[in-house]
């Protein structure tokens, strides 16, 4: 595995006077921008702020769609019907595309937040309620989502593109699932680790599980955090490493 | 004046499990359809069955984008900053072109709802943050508004098509405002004499004040309302009305 | 079985503009008021009229709390983390509590609404959040659910009141939960057959599974419908012959 | 003026995943507690939080209302309806009592926020709105205002008791008005003068306008913001130099 290598986070996951993250330094990043479109967070001037700094910046913008739970931000699987699920993807997709389209660009992929990412990991209803949204608004959008994910595979179904990420700062299991959070080895706390994981998946496509294993993680993205202190320190060191391997970031949309 | 009118209707007043008005029996009549965009009502599917339903019956569709206020339902005038109040509406306009587009069309023209209406009679500020969205997004799109509105002048100043609407069921002040609800003559009960108001408005681009003057109202689409009981019957009674009158309703955009 | 039944309906439904089912005439029938609390619906107005309509007929309110979820009405589930789902039930009773209190009363009791019911049938985690929250509350107040359910079953481990209900137009499984909507059975439509229901709920204590067995199902408190049309009529007509048979609806709370 | 004074600042003033301000270190150096209730900010968990940690550090809590506009942080003016704001007041102020109650103590006044609290500085009708709400749920509670305010008239003439207080940054007019936030005075940002206005507040009842004159503020609080970089340590100052100068600050409820 030796081609380019997307570097995506996500962005506008402020609301109100809130803020999460620091969109501008992470602007200055990432090639691809996951941003807010209302529903866990991103108000429609946060909206407007990453869709215009990311036009400025270079950077690709995706819909980072979410369940309709700010209260939670997105973070508590809800059971959605499909067909209302599929109404909800639209109606962020749209929002966002405005200020991305004032912008000079578009909206170029399309990716679940939280814990509508989790559920559509393994739930194939789910799963097809958000690709069917993404092939109803411009089947050319590509969905970004974990290697193997029921979200990958029904977009590829669907004659979409499915793209596939790596967390460079999140354990896997030898099946290739993120340990959940709260379990030992969730998280990779060590910065020199998370570095070389990220170079390891771009050079090799593998990753070491939990268990020592050795797992083929074949990504096209790699996804860092903003949300956490220190987490743009690290962005750009995740950043810097990749360059210096030879793999400047490149956006896949 | 014996150009073609419009007839216009708020559509997709409803949110979750709640419904105003019939909207399935407003799409036989009119031929443009203010739809709910999800600050004051209109939840993603109820507005893919607006914007589908539009299509299917060749109604043209607007986007009738509203204070954030659900509770109520863009009732109430905010003192929103023009620039949150130009984001708000590109959100809404955004989100209803997705469900347009997947039904094979786009979103045509903007109508403010409720107390952004009415407060954009006056308020050049909020009326020109409006017209900023629609020219943003795209310039192509027209405006409707009270004739002599500060909406129509900022649309036009802003190089927009103003469009004029009026109000079949509404008194009328000498000065061409609204009279507002809740005062002698607000609204006009008598069914016969909604009717010959409407056909008048089209035929003489006139109407006759509350203190019996006649006034000038050159309208190109007529508002009927929807929500009320007896709605729908009155607005086919309109409509019949002015196909009888040689003004079958014809949209605008 | 012939002690005295209570009659609930769920009221206050509504929210903003919007209105479901015909409250003033179920205060009317009712003995207990399941009034919404702002999360699935309730807004504030539409909970100071429930509790003052209540207290001037003699109803007695409980709280019908919800998963935040207006869009969804409540009937989505969801994956609260319990110390949440504790909060969000003490906001919601301490809020039309409020409203109660003015009108002279208080809160009587509690009901979980929609999917949060249905989770808590069999859901201890989520059941046992819920009555920590009626608990830490007022320990006098008893929780309102169904026979054999988590909910009941955590209330009483808590030390707390836990009173069974019947569903007078729903049909039951041989092991006494409701059969899922949209499954065979599931609603009993012939009116005569739930005021008969009602009636043998109340005398014997049994009610006649969709298999045809018969069930015990011993209860304090039978619930109407108050949200489709002729729902209304439906409670009368219980009413009306539980008081011929001589059980007059009376409040348990 | 030489009795005791009382330092109140905003807490709770997050939502979801989002803070705003350092709720623990002003529970420690305050000695009111102004708590959001969910219509600004302020989730039920939020609320728990400051509810009990106000008790443990013998903090009283005071319900801040809001109009009900999360985007906007309730800084914005909403033309609410009286009936509507009484209701959404006491919603708040029942939400809120329930997490002091639970912490075994209650709600002990009422303080509208943001653009409710300067509406209500000059709108008799608002101000009689929230007045009423408080006077129906405990006529005991003191609403804390601006001096010379609608709102402490209103109460006053409703039998509550009004508590004037006074902000230790903000610039005053000659007439005892703040001077709004973006002119020349809004703010004062020296931290020696603000220790030294708090000081002479307490010790004097005066105030220097911004035209130099001597305002008479005879006040019984004093308001610290805890939002803003720096805050808390300011506040600190505040509070150290009140009990220098025989003032350690003292509830007013």
């Amino acid at each position: 595995m030796n081609g380019p290598i997307d570097l995506n986070s996500d962005l506008g996951e402020g609301f109100g006077v809130w803020r999460l993250g620091d969109d501008a330094a992470l602007l200055e990043l990432v090639s691809s921008a996951n941003a807010a479109c209302g529903f866990h967070a991103g108000d429609p001037p946060t909206m407007r702020f990453v869709a215009a700094g990311a036009a400025a910046a270079g950077v690709v913008v995706g819909a980072q769609v979410s369940y309709r739970d700010l209260a939670g931000f997105g973070r508590r699987r809800m059971d959605v019907a499909p067909d209302e699920l599929t109404d909800d993807v639209l109606y962020q997709v749209g929002a966002l595309d405005a200020f991305c389209r004032v912008a000079g660009d578009r909206v170029r992929y399309v990716k679940p937040h939280g814990a509508l990412y989790n559920t559509t990991v393994d739930d194939e209803v789910q799963a097809a309620a958000v690709v069917r949204a993404v092939k109803e608004y411009d089947a050319a959008l590509p969905v970004l989502g974990l290697p193997g994910s029921a979200l990958l595979r029904q977009a590829e179904a669907a004659g979409l593109r499915g793209v596939a990420e790596g967390f460079v700062d999140r354990g896997y299991t030898p099946q290739g699932r993120l340990v959940p959070r709260g379990q030992p080895g969730a998280l990779v706390t060590d910065e020199q680790a998370v570095v070389e994981r990220a170079v390891r998946m771009v050079q090799t496509g593998t990753v070491r599980a939990v268990d020592g294993s050795e797992l083929q993680l074949p990504v096209r993205s790699l996804c860092v955090h903003g949300d956490t202190p220190g987490a743009v320190a690290l962005a750009r060191r995740v950043r810097t490493a990749l360059e210096a391997a030879g793999f400047p970031p490149t956006a896949f949309a």
